[in-house]
């Protein structure tokens, strides 16, 4: 594309790799960079080569972690009696944001889905019951979708559970905050109804 | 943000730094790079360690370049009798994309603006007079955007050179491509219309 530098061609190309970037963000975040003091541009790049080489699974609740078990599943300070059962990462760092949880977590890694050929035991669900099995936890939260794929998989779980000694609960379905009573669908309409909680409602605080 | 990874937290901060690119996005891109083939991630972050080491710009036309003298600058296959003045690098690249002209470039590196305090003297002006007298050219573009910075610009450089034997030329202007004449605004309609040229145009190369 440009014949000017070979160093800005490759790095516009890398960049376009990435998701959601095309060819024309690709070369203004480029020469963003090229015109940006030195260090801060190497410290990018170190950072992303630190993310290739560095990073790992935490191998207790398969999050992303710098080291064998993750922050969290090593603080003590956090509440080992609760546990948070995630689809993806990304979902603990939703849950992690609204800073009120303060238990544990595991994360499936997907979600239970027989027309993608996704089974159970393609998701860390094996290392949820060992888990289980192996700590005392007096709840476990299925935040998971509110999907076919996302009610299979949480079914399944607690199916799975079913005989033990374990509160299961699940995320509130209802009207989402802000949105217009006559645009929600039917079934979530329904089910808040259903699910109608005592007013008002002091204790916004989970654990 | 996430606590379970500094090195991840850390590419994301790097990432949202980037104009553009807020948090969420960062976030996405640090999760997909941590996901990808790490010889991918590595690579992205060695070509922008090396646009930050190994970038510099040409001594001649002052474009990014990877070595003291461009490869446009320096490839003698180009026609050597004309040269393209531009704003940026980024109008450089984009002359360079339709592949039709073939001659040289000098990129000013801004617009003269008073308003701005940016006079001659704080561009590449001086480079520019200094290449002219030096080299023999026939032609000058002037391929600067219409504004009235541009136009100052443009005047101020013509008129410098005006009892030197070249020819300045610059971009025609009349209505876009594909724009309703309706909506064109008065200046552009009556300087197309001044400046109507015979039809059909048969030689749209531009050397």
């Amino acid at each position: 594309m440009n014949q000017t530098s070979k160093i800005l061609e490759e790095a516009v190309n890398s960049f376009s790799s990435l998701p959601g970037i095309g060819r024309k963000t690709a070369m203004r975040l480029a020469l963003h960079l090229a015109g940006l003091d030195k260090n801060k541009s190497i410290e990018l790049g170190q950072s992303i080569i630190r993310l290739a080489e560095g990073l790992m699974t935490c191998k207790s609740c398969f999050a992303y972690s710098d080291t064998e078990l993750c922050a969290i599943c090593s603080d003590e300070k956090r509440d080992q009696s609760i546990i948070c059962v995630v689809e993806s990462i990304r979902d603990l760092f939703a849950i992690e944001e609204i800073q009120s949880y303060r238990g544990r977590y595991h994360v499936l890694g997907g979600l239970i889905s027989p027309i993608d050929g996704i089974g159970p035991e393609k998701l860390n669900i094996t290392e949820l019951f060992d888990k289980l099995s192996a700590n005392k936890y007096k709840e476990m939260i299925l935040a998971i979708r509110p999907t076919i794929e996302g009610d299979t998989t949480a079914y399944y779980i607690s199916k799975h559970l079913s005989n033990q000694d374990i509160k299961i609960s699940m995320l509130a379905r209802g009207v989402s905050f802000g949105s217009e009573l006559e645009y929600a669908d039917e079934l979530t309409l329904s089910r808040s109804l259903l699910n109608r909680t005592p007013y008002p409602v002091h204790d916004n605080q989970l654990t």
